[in-house]
């Protein structure tokens, strides 16, 4: 870890238990924690733009290296005066590296694994080489063969001009057996010091740099990988790779990881933010989520809501809400469910109108907002357990005790 | 022509030669003219939401009675308390009868005339009997087979409650003779009856009813049909069917009609909407006007502008804007323009994404709202030939003089 001021500050506010309160002070101004993270894969949360985003109450968005290389090119963005310009953003934000799409071609994504399905997706090009320097792959926009190493990831990202920039990593699979994960983490290790290398070079002044500890879930693994990655002159630390099989498995490789990292360290949990989810990793000291469950759910009719034992999600579009004239969640403070009720939702959404996505996605997005919101509130009033409980057991965020 | 105050009452506030400016007294307030009407055809102007709308200056939209007939059904809209309250709008409801998209099935579409196929498009359902009681079609939505005739039209319209209520009739296309055209014409004024009779027992109390003028091309049934519709208990008059191959035989159109129909009446132009359409059809006395164009150039990157050498548009996915810092329309007011580059909205636009259609969508209705609004402006400083001229000439409708 380093500590640079300049070009990351994080000023934890508030503790109680593992679970701690912050600021993360970034070149486009304070992102309080815990935090959630929407995506903009492709320089806009989907259906909404940068104002819109910032007025549901976010202050960090995450943008898709591997997307914005494709089209519309770093060097375009760069020309157009960084990603917060071209997207209209003036809050901050954060670029992964490039290394989870890249190596979701190859490895098949986590939805695939669970179901027995593996290996590439034709739609999505295709990865050629896998080596030492980085991945030889060919673009999903206009078939051209394109190259991803350490240097090129922070180069990418450089170009972009993020506020936090992600190391490139393996993710390695839940398939992938200890061997092949040990190789890679140990690849991933040698990729951190090239990015950081590069980024001690040629980095733009005002980026931090995050490092990410894998090792998949060995216990061992994960250990090495954390002083291994806390060791080295990064700004913060992500958590990536596969967690699990399952959420007690995925809570399990926190336990593994989080006691080898440095505690006032900020630390991102990779890809990770369904609202159980947001609970159990605030509770273990967690600050950061990025998750793209709020926007996807959204474009298939699915509004996040207080029930634990459906996953925290209902589908509009089921037949029971046709004639529904209740909002989305009683007493949510969004603009969707303070101006349209249910059946109007459930029709749009199976209507598959543009509005239908939108309002659905102003509902999660405000939703997830407000259960950090709250836990927040919840840690500095020493309360964050009694709030996450009432959470876990249906309790809406706005509702819960411990605020 | 009938005056009943508490159905509809058109105040005419400024005349400027056949030009005017006036307020349409509506159940649901009131809508200043000339007025454009965006399409809320299946109860969203699509990307948008009701509030939305009406921030951009709307106060009247348009229902589609065809596609609500289908989905959700006009039984449940009713049941949610009527369309107004489906889809959260508080403002004025113009409703179709439906006759123009089951015609369209019939017909063939305008744009298949013109490029020389007619007849049915397969994934749109099918027409499968006209007779003199109405119209036999097969669903787009479930494939049930379905009747609407003018009974069943009003029906439908008021279950949703609109404002105003438009009667059946055939939209009889380019391609019709004069014989089939007479023939269809002398049909739409009986079915105009025949609603006025069911309306007149079963319509809500305060909708008000606009019958349609038809005739084609041809200057003797559109003087026949115009006498004949104006004669009728109607609240208001509404011009459709084909107005001709190009916009010089639109014109002429209107020039034929016009003359016969009370002064006083509100007008509608069913289905223009076009820049210089709006310019033409103000300067003749029609007061408003509904048209797709807006809303569906903007899923498809086209941004309307004043540029009449290019038919008041631009396609910002073409190269040249790749790079493009300025906004859509230099000094337009819309928060497209005001927030985002063309290189923004140009990457979007080639991406897909729904930030794009929708951030399009946004400026396109506006750059037509500042035309209606312009006009009224200029209309009641007896000032509208110039500010028409200087609009159709390729100035903005904020620049223009004669405001």
């Amino acid at each position: 870890m380093r500590e640079d001021p300049d070009r990351l500050r994080f000023e934890i506010t508030a503790r109680d238990g593992a679970a701690r309160a912050g600021v993360l002070h970034t070149a486009h101004g304070p992102v309080t924690t815990p935090a959630f993270i929407p995506l903009a894969t492709r320089a806009t949360v989907r259906s909404l733009d940068a104002p819109e985003v910032e007025s549901l109450g976010y202050e960090l968005v995450l943008g898709n290296t591997f997307h914005l290389l494709l089209a519309p090119g770093p060097d375009r963005i760069a020309a157009l005066g960084g990603l917060h310009e071209f997207m209209g953003w003036r809050r901050a934000i954060i670029t992964d590296s490039g290394g989870f799409q890249i190596f979701s071609l190859a490895h098949g994504r986590v939805a695939d694994e669970i179901k027995g399905r593996r290996g590439q997706r034709e739609s999505d090009g295709r990865v050629l080489e896998v080596t030492e320097n980085g991945v030889r792959f060919r673009s999903y926009v206009d078939g051209t063969e394109r190259f991803l190493g350490p240097a090129e990831s922070m180069g990418v990202q450089a170009a972009l001009g993020s506020d936090i920039a992600l190391v490139l990593d393996e993710c390695t699979p839940y398939h992938a057996d200890r061997s092949y994960t040990a190789r890679s983490t140990e690849r991933t290790h040698r990729w951190l010091d090239r990015c950081l290398e590069w980024h001690e070079r040629s980095g733009p002044p005002g980026q931090a740099v995050f490092g990410i500890v894998q090792g998949g879930v060995h216990e061992d693994l994960r250990r090495k990988s954390a002083q291994r990655v806390a060791a080295a002159e990064i700004d913060g630390l992500a958590i990536g790779g596969t967690l699990g099989r399952d959420k007690p498995e995925m809570y399990g490789v926190l336990d593994m990881t989080l006691p080898h990292l440095p505690d006032d360290a900020p630390k991102h949990l990779l890809g990770v933010g369904e609202p159980d989810d947001l609970m159990e990793g605030i509770r273990r000291g967690i600050d950061v989520f990025d998750c793209a469950v709020p926007t996807r759910l959204a474009r298939h009719g699915m509004a996040l809501a207080p029930l634990p034992g459906q996953r925290f999600r209902f589908d509009v579009r089921r037949p029971a809400y046709a004639e529904d004239t209740a909002p989305l969640v009683e007493g949510c403070p969004c603009p969707t469910c303070r101006g349209h009720t249910r059946a109007y939702l459930h029709y749009l959404s199976r209507a598959e109108e543009l509005t239908g996505a939108r309002l659905m996605a102003v509902h999660n997005l405000t939703f997830v907002e407000r259960l950090v919101a709250e836990a927040r509130e919840a840690i500095a009033a020493g309360a964050y357990e009694r709030y996450a409980r009432a959470v876990l057991g249906g309790a809406a965020p706005w509702g819960a005790p411990g605020r």
